[in-house]
């Protein structure tokens, strides 16, 4: 089973990284752009559990290893 | 306009970052693990393009500002 965990800052939180991006983006000439932000993305590949057990062990590890609830959110996706 | 640009390293590529992370959570007691690998995510947002323009100018910015075409690849989507 695939499943993949978005970790992002949250909206609250200053994003000195996506500030750099951004301004480097605009200093290559491109054009429209208003705000980046960079996150994570974990790709997990999960195998001998049930959908719910996996979806289950899913959140936990994004809560509880992944993220850093202080400063970032998360948003698990689980595939077939 | 929000988009939003994947950049993971290629399936051929060793992901040193994601098998220490594996590690780690067996380590905790977690089961059913058989790969953990880590990319980027670029939550970008974009003003005054036009649909086509704003989808060609992200394709642009993944390929040649956000991914290192040696070792990784890139996934863009743009919401309206």
């Amino acid at each position: 089973m695939k499943a993949r965990v978005y970790v992002t800052l949250k909206k609250t939180v200053l994003d000195p990284q996506g500030q750099t991006i951004l301004r480097a983006l605009e200093g290559l000439g491109y054009r429209g752009l208003q705000q980046v932000r960079q996150g994570k993305v974990f790709d997990i590949q999960l195998n001998g559990l049930s959908k719910l057990e996996a979806q289950q062990q899913l959140e936990r590890i994004a809560r509880d290893v992944l993220t850093n609830p202080v400063i970032e959110e998360f948003r698990c996706e689980l595939e077939d």
